[in-house]
């Protein structure tokens, strides 16, 4: 990547998701919750975590809007924890993690396969893709300033050394 | 998703993915090595992480298989940390988190794009796509026990209901 972005710089997207999900059983929970658990008693049986640490994170989820907390349908007296839209973004970061953790992992579960219900195929590995859709590698990507868009990076003309950033 | 999976289960491609990577300065270095960054010094300078927690990092991520240690080709008594191609792998993830912080942050850095050098146009949001490419969301998912691949699932089936585990 031609320019390199300002690594001190904690304001970028990755360090404000990492504030909110950069903890190992956050992302549990938040895949529980994609598995379709409302319930702090299911979520706690199910991830075998312990109680004091659900209830944190479940809180911290809600804080940060990922899931929010609204009275059961059934049973007013319940509270269910939803995925909200916020959350519902998280779906291919964590989908992306997974297939990586699927490729390199030896001893990985694989009794079942995400796949698209209408016709029951597998989804696709999740890449980067141009506007055009043309899957793009590592070596195909660099920074653009908002107002140089549309002017094509020269890759090459930087050595990545310290005196470039 | 109709059948739920095994949640206890930590032999998912997620947990594997989440104790190489499920450490907020894990993801931050691997950052700077997307960036061009290669030696000890530089990490420690550009991030700002104590040199302690930076070295114990990189030793796991070397351990890991997403970093190697290299002698420097210009000097030979200096070592650098490499991508591997399991670390390049994870550039997908790591674009998905920091787009979906992008999207939910007010505070976010905007300075820079990331761009296909090509054409000098910002990458895609990554998504979750289906076999023919369409773009697919959570209520399109589903899973399916590998012998029945290509058998539609029918989502609504299942009401989420613990029983249904």
């Amino acid at each position: 990547m031609g320019i390199r972005e300002p690594l001190g710089e904690l304001g970028c997207g990755l360090s404000h998701a990492l504030e909110v999900m950069g903890e190992r059983w956050s992302f549990l929970i938040l895949r529980a919750a994609f598995n379709g658990l409302y319930h702090f008693e299911e979520f706690s049986e199910e991830l075998g975590i312990a109680r004091n640490i659900l209830s944190n994170r479940l809180g911290k989820l809600v804080e940060n809007g990922v899931l929010e907390r609204t009275p059961c349908e059934t049973d007013r007296r319940k509270v269910e924890y939803r995925l909200t839209e916020k959350g519902l973004g998280l779906l291919p970061a964590m989908l992306a993690l997974r297939q990586w953790g699927e490729t390199y992992s030896d001893t990985c579960n694989r009794d079942l396969v995400l796949v698209d219900c209408r016709d029951g195929q597998p989804v696709k590995q999740i890449g980067v893709r141009a506007h055009d859709d043309r899957e793009l590698g590592w070596h195909e990507l660099g920074w653009q300033m908002p107002d140089k868009i549309g002017t094509p990076v020269d890759r090459h003309s930087h050595a990545y050394t310290k005196e470039d950033a």
